[in-house]
């Protein structure tokens, strides 16, 4: 019933328009979303920095599923469901932390770092702990990147891998160390985070700090660009280019997208004041005019990698008109707070957007609940929502049985 | 599946006593309420004077509805979904403000007063903006009180018209100014919180305050009232015969009440002290003890119009058990705050008062949530709970399609 | 329907595990629980000596359903729905008082102490007030302790009554006093509040307070019992022999538990230095060192009855995920409170026990929402939460339709 009333909402939707109503607000749709979306694709777990001694963990919630990601004793990442064989209890507690073995804290049932089960006191003889371990959760590494999938039988990541590891690679994130995180949570429902992200249409009114060193303009071709604009991207790609630094779009359809785009003139990186954040540059890196790459992978996962830093997004969905965005700044391992970077210089400009942005989300969330709320019409500049309204409707075409073609809005 | 529930609880009720529990607690029939009333009916939204000049704004939810009230250039109020034709975000954000042009905080599409879209910027060639006007919703003015309709075919309005601006015409509240506005939220259902202003039986233990100078028997004719309390009113009548103004119950059947009474004796006013509120009367006022007009409207509206101020109530819905209550007192344009009144002066009768109630509603609340709740028998003088109940009935009856006669009870 | 689904996650339940997910967490079982569990069986309320006068009264909620225990004239225990049967109104507001009549505060309906209506003011001439007493609760007193029953018929308690009399009496409850009480919250099914009452496989990594005098192993025959403590077992029981104190475990099947055990070597009471919590002792009692009678009866009481002093717990649940517990700690009738005992030194071990316990639940709460929650099997130490679930499973089965054989586990 539910299904056939999420077939009836695909049915009302156009392409190219924000969604029907109930795809913003209704709970019920929530959990098919948590079902249909979140315990089938790849999400975006964290950094294998944030993780980088064998025993290292961290913890997130993926709908209600407690998921742990670890490094194990071969120094492989791996995840589980943070939930004990025994009575369910969540074993890893913390947000981030560190265990020689994961040991239930109700009642000490003692798991290796691979998930089994090698003690459970007071179990009577015969027991069979190998019937009891951890169920386990997908990973993949790219690029310092962890994924993780809750499905049974997890959807390639070649095709994303292959296209984004040139762009990433030369940044070297495995050379990196956690410089800070900040977690918020948004009054809104996860899509309209989403969506708030996927396009600058917004930025002129709302991000004095962001436009320091964004450009608001995200496509090299894009035909508002201005020719002062264009100007800046040959000069910027020439430079690049002689480099060998790759900054084409990358072909991610609707998947991914991957780009490198040069910053304002005279400017950097994301600071307030549009010089580097870091002194100590990332990898090999010498010059520090390497505009960012930015990459967005459905479902809720964005990032930029600068010359200097990298920043990840991850979304969450808590419940239809709950969304938590964690953000995670990474500079040069060898970097040494208060002489290479300040914190507040180095992270200023993302909290005070990512601020921002929540609040346009929750309005944005407000105003949808209204029964006079229309799809409206995306501009061409927010051609990007085209795209993830289109995946999104793909999705859950195939959850509820009837294919729903993703349309190619450009 | 619903409506058969609701017309099930419908063949339970008995007029003249309290409604089926359901009525007051479950979600499902909350959500009809706002179907069948909130969105069908015409509510009180404000004073025109909380917008005197063109482009003054007052913002207000109804059910998950933003709604906005303006004045326009041409000076009249008009009221529109504040909800954007592009994405659904929020318009006007602040509870009271002003504006040029209405302007979305997210992507600055720019809406006239009229509501119709003037610029929505990067949108490509030969879009339409009239296609994009915003949502308008239905206005009534009658003595300065601004009434919507969400509803596409509003019901009349005449007969409430005609049948209380003599009541309250003298009072002239368009030479007005507002003296203070509070909003409190109470844990109970709206149904409730109506009960509760409906009747004075619980007066006498719980208002101290209101005492002072209210008369607990609310019909000149009550056969409790007091010896003592005729002469009062055989007094007072006479006065305002004298003066033109009318006091005698309106025919307003149950759609509406008005009435002028007298206060106590030697009290003019809703004061701790039975003194004026103001020193500058209303209109062309000279009397000070002009008792007070009470109108009560259905759903959701009282007030009250004294010599020296006026007092608008309006009561919105947030879900089955939270209400919001917002009260606004008015004095003559003229008067000077700390010279002709005094804000805590002015307001700790109704302050004191909205705050006692809201604890009768909330305690009523918690009681009826009992399996052992049984619609009990409104006492004489709760004349007007009947009225209601009756009166929601119909509404209900109506929107579940089984019409359901409204008893007179009286 | 929900009897269906309920059958079928009873039909996957297998004895001697953790429950299924949804027995936890969805809220509709949760209502399924209210009414099979919580308005059909006896319920702990109170002890008599928080009521000890005519009129002192105590409230408590059941589900949604308010309920007020008092002591009426003649000295009984009673129980009434606190709900007014004119608008339902609750009519005792706080959690302990005491009333002459019992007077709701909306209207002033007055009635007795026994429930009936005596005065409704401003009803009309040949009202009734014989058809409007307050709705009963039915009332057992055991051994001090008041059970109360919503059901229409309650099942028979005398079977318990006479399992637990012999062991509790000599600690004479009715000549105690209220030391303390303690209400909290724990965001945990009132279930997994239960299970983790009902087991100490979890105290030696968690409770370090509640070690210094408690044994964690809970049978006198359980084969992990070290010879130490059968050596303290041994000694133990020869001298409750002498004195006449029962100790052997009571019969009381899955109803309920009663047994008398000991504390540690060389403490007597639970208190962070193991010393009496109350120099003045219970009843006859000359003798310090009695262990403590433990007493549990379903589906939410146990007990603990010492030399110095009786605690009292009892679980509400308030929804699927929310469950109160309140504390009651009793002393001697003349003890003095500075003299005889300190209110920190008698309370701080099951303060800090509870909390450390709230956050164990809220944990395993937390974990049983993953749907890689598997029901696990118990250990041998966690007999008893085979006898709880098995009892649950034969209440609901009994609900829904479809009898389920309570299985022994043992």
């Amino acid at each position: 019933m539910l299904k056939e009333r999420i077939a009836g909402l695909l049915d009302q939707r156009l392409s190219g328009h924000s969604l029907p109503r109930d795809f913003y607000v209704d709970e019920q749709v929530f959990q098919a979303d948590i079902e249909a979306v979140f315990e089938t694709d790849w999400l975006f777990a964290c950094s294998t920095v944030e993780i980088p001694r064998p025993g290292d963990y961290l913890t997130l919630r993926v709908g209600h599923n407690p998921i742990v990601v670890l490094r194990n004793r071969e120094g492989e990442v791996v995840a589980f469901h943070n939930t004990c064989r025994h009575r369910g209890s969540q074993i890893c507690l913390k947000e981030r932390g560190r265990a020689n073995r994961l040991v239930c804290p109700y009642h000490q049932w003692v798991y290796e770092l691979d998930g089994s089960l090698i003690n459970a006191r007071q179990m009577p003889e015969g027991f069979d702990t190998s019937a009891y371990s951890l169920a386990p959760v997908h990973v993949e590494v790219i690029c310092g990147m962890v994924y993780i999938c809750l499905a049974d039988e997890p959807p390639s990541l070649e095709r994303f891998r292959a296209g984004v590891t040139p762009y990433i690679a030369p940044h070297m994130p495995d050379r990196t160390k956690v410089a800070f995180t900040s977690t918020i949570v948004e009054e809104a429902n996860w899509k309209l985070v989403i969506e708030n992200n996927r396009e600058c249409y917004h930025c002129a009114a709302n991000h004095p700090e962001l436009l320091v060193s964004m450009v608001e303009f995200a496509l090299p071709d894009d035909p508002q660009a201005k020719t002062q604009f264009q100007g800046l991207m040959d000069r910027s790609t020439a430079r690049w280019d002689a480099l060998e630094l790759p900054h084409k779009p990358a072909d991610g359809g609707i998947e991914f997208r991957c780009i490198r785009l040069p910053f304002n003139e005279n400017t950097v990186s994301f600071t307030t004041d549009g010089k580097p954040a870091c002194n100590k540059l990332l990898g090999d890196f010498t010059e520090q005019d390497l505009g960012s790459v930015r990459m967005f992978r459905v479902p809720h996962n964005w990032n930029h990698f600068l010359s200097d830093h990298i920043i990840h997004f991850r979304v969450l969905p808590i419940s239809a008109n709950r969304t938590e965005l964690r953000t995670t700044w990474l500079v040069h391992e060898d970097a040494v707070e208060g002489v290479d970077y300040d914190v507040e210089h180095l992270t200023e400009v993302w909290m005070a957007t990512n601020s921002e942005d929540g609040m346009l989300a929750e309005n944005n969330h407000r105003g949808v609940l209204s029964r006079a709320y229309r799809p409206g019409p995306y501009a061409p500049s927010e051609f990007m929502l085209t795209h993830f309204t289109d995946w999104y409707a793909g999705k859950m075409g195939d959850y509820v049985g009837t294919p729903h073609r993703a349309v190619a809005a450009e």
